[in-house]
Order: structure tokens, then C-alpha cells, then sequence
């Protein structure tokens, strides 16, 4: 459903060109010092602009509805919305009878017997991920001492930096081309204590993980060394303890048996190219039955992941503030 | 916790050394036939024995002791157990003082204030697995008409064949070393009906990832192109739609925005190599306060990958079977 | 927390005198055609307005954010708000210092460390009672041939009906003397298919009564002949079956060992009487350390339990929606 | 379903003539000493023997299974199994054609489609708290200087006093005829802290109401004045604080907007007669289709209510266990 966490649980809604979206964020300590400004930097960071991403720009406006008086919060559960404005739902009426492919238009038809919002995506929208980078604010100010950092490692197959050249590039000829790009992004935790996470089914691992794919677009996730884990000797991943009664290494990412270390949570994500392209493809029309070409219109990023990292961030804060909860 | 799952729900229990290890099974449809007999072939699957695996031998008898009736299941919670016999405890004192590199020594004395059994990893040992294949057997059985197949693709960085020469001979080498090797496993799905799953957090990638990484020694998992789609175009890794209005390719792994699309569930998970070795490591003596050399004892697998499919199986059936009972 | 359900699920959040009021409801089918008038009926009835009941009028305009798309539920979570209009904060300043005696100031000030919003009881404000009426329209709305009817049996020790002498001469009374009175009310579903419900934790008492205790001012909850059985014996409590095979008398109330059993769910609740009143009451002066005496000033209803059908019915709705999705 | 709890979590399993019932118990603590015999005491408070209750003896001896290692928890679930020994599964065989009045029996076989077990009330059987109260004792250690204490304080319609002469004789008499009685209990607890619960739908009353009604044959449950209350005015019904801060009377049962205020919590619970009597009644054989007589055979309590005290208590141990997790 859109609930996730044990304590600290957020609950998001809304659709792309609806009314508004928002989260809901209950369990959250009384006494946290907060005001809607507090926002305006991990919402900047998401928000498109840059190069490779959307021009479909929105005001993103944090509204507080509750859980917060005088300046903190209260311990009622935080509600928080965001109006959707500058929407254009006209470009959409096309995806009923031709379902972008590698989108979610077709599924949410079949799931939702039709009725589902079909502008911008609906519900399905990357839009939705707006509140859960909300929630990861209130998270992060939870987590006193805990620094959580995403950033991109790669966009097209290439190492990222925000000033290569040679990244300009790619990112300049698939817009040219009306194609898109994916990416990978590395999340890394600091100041995390030992003893956090379970045995088995909320493994610190299964809970970072269940939120990571609840992003869109997500394909995979490694912790520690990861996929190349499985090609090494266990003399070479073992992480051996130091002096410090630490790992010295760190190929298992900060976690054992599903329980933190005290090493750095460490973790990959691979965000695939934007779905929505307006390079012709040959897919089914499905009101006529028959293949046909299919040019996305609309505004859309080339290469999403470079909006993500925050994203990975407000998620992981998230299931950190309910794992120092449940302690 | 030590809970998974919304209506199929699966809790399991018990240490590797302890009086038994066992799984509860809620939310179990009334009316499917079932007896002991049903779980051996998984049972052998996980069993140890193959070249690779650890010389430690159960009888892995299931035990139902409840939520059967005359062969039949009754509707009510389904609690199977499996004593534990075969148990060398002795070898295990050493790791309160040298917790072992890679492995949960260490952890389960901070988490627990040193109360944790030691005996064989306790709570959190590779054992813990067989009655989650038990619970598996039980999910497979309400999933008719959905075939759930997993299999090794890897071992030591080569392709896996059972009866490859090369896998022998690097199997051979690592155990004649004292080390150990991973493994990489493939699960693929069919005959899910499309419109499983929810938006965000209880996405199908959400859930299977979530159940997997419960595994003891999961590093990553992949969905369809996984994070080789972030090095694709969109143009290379959308799905298109055929005729059939199916997915004419299967880059997205089964799934959109969360969502079953009616092509194969396709994902790809990264064992790394067994902890426990017997090769030397240098790591901290807790007990004296200085670094000295661990050479683990006892009988272990070279690559418990090679017992990691079955398991891998078992999960995912589970997660497909609440997923089912949801709709 | 402040979520209940397992499939069908409710999340309200909101402050009596905050921004908003609201609740986020998931599970909600696709395609159940609704607008914003549906809610008028329910929500008029939880008004104030009618004798005995608190002069502070809000205009309760419900503003769909999410989850309606063309008149219809879309499948994703429906989340509606109602906006504070006509809050006089001023009153309520004292309430820090001398917590009401009956009422939530000063465990709210123990559990949040005084960060509490007290205006008008803050979260804990019978006000948040609008969102679960809200949320009830849409369970009522999924429980097609099921209706749930709630009245008042009872108020100040009498048997109520809206239009009798006595009654009103007893509210005039008590509003005389600024004191209040309770209430007992009654909830009978028609149309329940028999089978729903869980045994042990989740049977449908458990279910109705968890919900029902989330209702400000409820005492005690009874189900069929309640309380009066523990003096009955087992040959006149014992519902036999008739010849349709139903129970022939229903002094279960419908529930047999957690399941409905095809008879009509009846149920009784106790309301206490309203704990703000005018008149004085000799309490702790917290600030000053000293008895004092306090008379609450501010618009209180003089029995609330005049308008707590409406919400005894939405509670019940939502418990029902949820077990009609399980199954 | 059959488990209870957000961090201390409880799961029970079993059929009263099945191969044993148990219960999981999630979230213990590290560390708490526990042995076999600290169950002992209030087992023998629930097992049969007195006047007025079943002939049928169990040794109800619980084996421990996993979490406990050398005397104390471990942190990993508890399993507590009970194996069932004096079954007498012929006494159940004509219960299929006509289901017992105001038992199980039909409910049980419209939910599982004939297939549950219909032994002794099979998984709807009172023999299920005996695994509660084996959760409850390891719940009872968790409450550190908090005391749970539930006593029977009427049956049959007189006051409870064991040595009563009169209440041996309408429990003689009840016998005689074959009939049966219901009663009423009263649980307190002392040294709870204030600030526990949730406003909503975690509230104190709603849990422990929730637990409460899973126990079998509780038709109604009312904290502090309870049903009263409803015929009181609120100058009577409020506990005005004294000037210890505390409430000086205890009207509300300790709780106030679904939170602990520092005072005792009580609550009374009625227990309707037993369902299972000897005395003829006329009901459906539904294998004839005709109205036939029904003598229920087999042992049966005439009074359960006498053995549910320690049922209470278990049950509000493990919903205050819970509540001092959360925090």
C-alpha cells in the first residue's frame, strides 16, 4: 500500500495533475524544531531545472495541514501537501489507446479497471516522489548525528561529475535525439550506531531496499561491494576487524546479518533512462488493434536520475528514523 | 521482526543449535492438500551434500503441529517444525572472543548485550532458511498455474553449469585453500496475471527485494536489465508492445511502476562468498585486545550459493502468494 | 498510531484548531463514483446545531485531494481535508495550567513534553472525528447490500428518542447548570455476510471495539445481549439455529468465535459525559501548585454523545470494508 | 489474524486435540532470566480442576523451543509449544450435523468450507489461551514494576467470592441441570507510567479491547465507570486532579484520550455462560434439515469464566509489553 515503516511511518498520495499530493508522517518525536523553509533545500535539490531534466517547472511549495505549532512539532502526525500547478493534462489523452512503453500506463489500466488518473502518470507519477522527499526532511532532523549522502557515480555509463564535459554531451545528444539516459547513484550513511536492524525480515538491508523500489524507475540495489561480492574469495570480502573494534574494510556496506556494523551504510542504486522518449517507437495501439509509431509529446527529464539522489536520501532517512525508533 | 507478509503471513523462529527452528504460517486458504511427504523435494534442494557444501548432515524431518486436518490445510496457522540434531556446539566458543570477519559474531553480542546464542550463528544461521523453504512449499502450492523456478548462473564469477568441469575444479581449489566462493542466482516467474502489486512502497520489486535481502548472505538484487539499464537508452530499454498486448521484450523484469505487466518476473540476486573460513585472517582478539590470527573451524560450505536457489524460491513465493490473497 | 486496517486503511491527522483536518484512505476499489455531496448527508448529522450541542458552527466543506478522477475512486488513495474555520484560540490558553479534569490537557502535556498544540484539545479534539465520518462514506460506499445504522438508546440515564419532553428537560438542565450528560447508542448491521472476521486477534469484536475506542468518550462496548449475559445462563444466552439455519435469536450479536455468523452485528457503546463544564470544579492549579477552582469557559457540547451515531456507523463501516476485502 | 502487537509481538497456533498448540513471541528483550517453571503458577490458575470447571486435565508442560539460551532470553522469538495429550476426539464427530448453539462449530465450517478441524472447537477452542498466557508471563517480566491482576468479581449474577456458599450451590445447581454460567471480571494495573498509548487508533482502551475480545466467550468490556458512566453528569463522572498531580478519582480507569494518566487502569470484562451444555435444545440438524434435540456430550466447563482471569491478565501484559516498547 502507501504506508511504509513501523513507528516512523509515512503515507504518501496524490496524483500528477490532481489536486494536490502529499505525505503524511506519523510517529514523529514531540519538540523538533521546524518551519517550512526547512524544506526549500532538498526540495530545490529534486526539483527540475538543470540540464537532462524536465522544463515542467513547479512552485513546490511545502503546505503544513498539522503537527506542527509554534515552531515544532507536536507529536501528531505531520501532514504536509504540495498543490499541483503548472500541469498541461491535454498532452496525456494519447496513453489510453497507446501506452507509453516502459511506463506504467497499461498496468495502471489493468489494475484500476480504467479509472485510474491517467494525467502525468497519475499516481504513478515520479511527481509523487515530491512528498517523500518532504517526509526524508523531517526524517533527516530525527536523525541528530546521522548524515545521509546520494549522489550520482554514473549517467549514461560514464563516471558523473556535474562539470564533464563530456556528460554535457551525452546528456546534449540524447535530448537531440529525443532519447533518454539512466544512471547510478550511491547513497553513504555516517554516524550510524551497531545494533540497528533485525534478523531476517526487517534486515536493514529489506527495509532500505522495500523503500529504494518504491521510487519509480528503480532496477537495482547493492550494499557493499555488491554483484561484484559474488565473483570475489571470502578472504577477499570479509571484512576483518581492526584495532578500533571495527570493520577495517568495508565490502559489506555497514551491515552484518542484517544488523549495522558501525562501518558507513554504503549502497548503489541503478535508475533506468526515462521511459517517456519522443524517439518514434513501434508499439500496439491498442484502440485500433494494430502496431503503430509512437512519439512521446510532453515535457519529460532525459535522464531522471540526475533529480534521484535526494530522493534516495529522504527514503533512506526514512527507514533510519524508524529503525533508531523501534532501537 | 521475524514477520513478513499482509494476509500470507509468514513468521519464523529458532537458533542452529537450539531445540528446534520452525515457521508459522497465517492466512493459509482452507482446502489445500498437503502432508510431510510435500516438502522433501525442496528440503533436498536446500540439503547440504553437493561438492561445495557444508559435511554437516540433518534430517531436516518436518514436524506439522498444527493447521492440517486430515490432510488437508484447516484454514488455521500452519506451524511446521524441524528439530535440531546434528549440532557440534563445541566449535563455536572461540567466536565470543574473535568474532568471526564477515559473519554475525559480532553484531548479535552488540544487539543482544551478549545474550545472543552463539551456537552455530544462533538466530541468525543459514538453518534459519529451511523452514522458510517449508513456508515456501505451502506458498507454492496456493500459487497454481504460477510456476516459480530459481537457478544458479554463477559461481565464482564463471557461468554455472552443475556439471562444469571449471566450477569443479574452482570449487576444488577454494576448499583446498580454506576459502570459500559466491555465486550469483537467477529467479524467474511465469504465469503471474498482470496488476500485482501496489504503487510505491508495496511495489512488487519492494516486496520480493525486501524478502530477499531477509536471506542470510544477499548482497544485491536486479530486476529484468537491472543496472546494466542504466548504461541503456530508453530507446534500448523500453518494452514496446506487440500484438498480443504483451511486452514484446522483457528489459523491465515482469514489472512496471511496481506493477505485474504479464511478462516474466526476471530478477537476479548476488550471493557473496561463505564468511566462515578456514584460511587465516587477521583480525582484533576482543577478549585480549590485540590483532591475531583466526583460522575458523568446523564444517562450512565453500559456497552455500549452491544451496541459495531453493531459498530464493521460497521467498518469492511467499511475497506471490500474499500478493495473490491481496489482489 | 493513527492508522487502522489492514487492506482497507484509514490515516487521519489534523489539530482542532490547525490548518486542517483530514484523513488518507487507501484500498479504496476502483470505480466507486463519488463527489463531494455524498459526504453532506453523514456530515450534517455530526453537525452541531441541535440541542445539546456546541454553538461553534464550521461550514465541514470536505476538498477531495487525491484519489477521484472523473467522479470516480481511481484506486489510489483518496485523501480528503477540512479546513479550520471558526477557532477562537484564545479560550483555551488556560487549559496549560489547569489541565481539565476529564479531559486530554494534561496527558498530552505529559506525553508530547508540553509541545502539545492545546488549542481546542489539539489532535486529541473530538474534531477529528469529521475525517473519520468522511472516511465512513467511502466504507459505506464499498459495502454494497450491508447498511450500518447507529442511534442513540440512551441519554443521561434515559431511553432517548428526539422528540421527548423529558430528554429535552434534562439537556435544558443540565446546560442550566453548565454541567453535561452521557449517552448510550446503538449499531446494528444488516446484510453481513456470515464468515467474515478472524479468530483470535483479528475476530470482528476485536476489530469493531479497536475502532470504536479511537472514538473520544467511549466508556464500554457490548456486542448482543453484552454485559446482561454474564447473568444469563447458557440454555437462555444460547442463540439455537432455526430452520433457515440461522440463529433463530442473536444474543451473540452476530459474532460466533470471531466470525459473523449471518445474524444481524449489534452492538452497544457507552458514551461519558462531556468533560468540559462550566461549572466549578476544585482541581490543580499546576502552575501555582495549588487547589483552585475552575470553571471551563468556551462552547462545549452539553452531550456529545448526541452526535457520536454518525461516527460509531463510520467506524464500523471502516472495520467492515476492510474485512469485506480480506474475505 | 492470529498475531497481536507492533514490537512485542505474539502469534499463537494449534487445534485443541491437534499435535500441539504454541505460541511466537516476537520482540523479548535480550536478557531476562526465564525457565520452564516461571510458567507454572499461572497455568495452574487456568487449568481446570475447581468446582465448576472441566474434568478434562492436561499437563500442560511448555517446552521452550527457541530464544531462550542458558537462562535467559536471547532477543530472537520465543517459541512455547504445549503438546495436547487428553483428547478424546469421538465426543466431536456429531457436532458437523448439529452445530452446538452459540459454539463455533457452524462459523468455523462456512469459513473454511467444511475443511477446519472440528476436534474440540479445533483452532476456535478455549485450550488457544493457554499459549496467551504463556506469552503473558514472558510479558509480566518485561513490566518491570508494573503489576497486572485480574480477579472474577461475579457469577451467575452474585458477587465472585471462591469460599462463597452461595456460589457453590448455583454452580452445583447449573451442574445438576446440565447448564451453565457466565461472570464478570476485573483487571487493575498498578505502576504504569503516564504518556503510554496513542490518541486513535492506538488508544490504551483500543488495544487492550482488541485483545481482550479474542479471547473466547467476552461479550462486553468498560473501563472505569464504564457503562455508568453514560448515566452520570460530568461533575460526577470527572476525576479532578489532587494535588499530587495525580487524578483523585479514577472514573476514567486510568486512561484519558487513549493515554495512561498515571492513575490505575481498570476495566471489567463479562464472560457470557458456557456454550457447551448437556441441558436439550431444540436446534437445526442440518445433515436432516429438520429441528432435532441436542444434548451436548463431552467435559465441559460450567463456569469458564473461572479460569479467564489469568487469560485477562496475559493478554493486558502483552498489549502493556507492547505499549512500554513503543514508549
Amino acid at each position: 500500500m502507501n504506508t511504509f515503516g513501523r513507528i516512523f511511518r509515512v503515507s504518501v498520495f496524490g496524483e500528477s495533475h490532481g489536486e494536490a499530493i502529499g505525505a503524511v508522517i506519523d510517529g514523529v518525536p514531540a519538540g523538533i524544531a521546524i518551519c517550512e523553509d526547512d524544506f526549500s533545500a532538498d526540495i530545490d535539490r529534486r526539483r527540475s531545472g538543470a540540464k537532462g531534466t524536465t522544463p515542467r517547472r513547479e512552485a513546490d511549495i511545502p503546505e503544513i495541514l498539522s503537527g506542527v505549532y509554534e515552531g515544532h512539532t507536536t507529536g501528531a502526525p505531520l501532514a504536509v501537501i504540495f498543490r499541483n500547478g503548472n500541469t498541461r493534462s491535454g498532452d496525456y489523452s494519447l496513453f489510453k489507446a497507446m501506452p507509453r512503453p516502459g511506463h506504467t500506463d497499461r498496468v495502471a489500466d489493468i489494475k484500476w479497471n480504467g479509472y485510474n488518473d491517467p494525467r502525468g502518470g497519475g499516481h504513478f507519477s515520479g511527481r509523487l516522489t515530491l512528498p517523500v522527499v518532504a517526509a526524508g526532511v523531517v526524517a533527516k532532523k530525527i536523525l541528530s548525528g546521522i548524515s545521509v549522502t546520494c549522489s550520482l557515480v554514473e549517467v549514461g555509463g560514464l563516471p558523473y561529475s556535474s562539470d564533464s564535459l563530456e556528460i554535457k554531451s551525452i546528456i546534449d545528444e540524447a535530448a537531440r535525439d529525443g532519447d533518454s539516459l539512466g544512471g547510478v547513484a550511491e547513497c553513504i550513511v555516517d554516524g550510524l550506531p551497531a545494533g540497528l536492524g533485525e534478523p531476517f525480515f526487517d534486515s536493514v538491508e529489506s527495509l532500505v531496499a522495500h523503500s529504494i523500489f518504491a521510487v519509480p524507475g528503480v532496477r537495482g540495489i547493492e550494499f557493499g561491494d555488491g554483484f561484484a561480492s559474488a565473483r570475489m574469495k571470502g578472504s577477499e570480502h570479509n571484512d576483518v576487524f581492526g584495532e578500533d573494534g571495527l570493520p577495517a574494510t568495508n565490502g559489506a556496506g555497514g551491515v552484518n546479518g542484517g544488523i549495522t556494523n558501525g562501518a558507513q551504510l554504503r549502497f548503489r542504486v541503478a535508475f533506468k533512462p526515462t521511459a517517456s522518449i519522443r524517439k518514434a517507437q513501434r508499439t500496439l495501439n491498442f484502440a485500433e488493434g494494430m502496431m503503430d509509431e509512437l512519439e512521446v509529446p510532453g515535457r519529460h527529464d532525459v535522464c531522471f536520475a540526475l533529480r534521484a539522489p535526494v530522493v534516495v536520501e529522504a527514503m533512506t532517512a526514512i527507514v533510519l528514523a524508524d529503525l533508531v525508533a523501534v532501537g
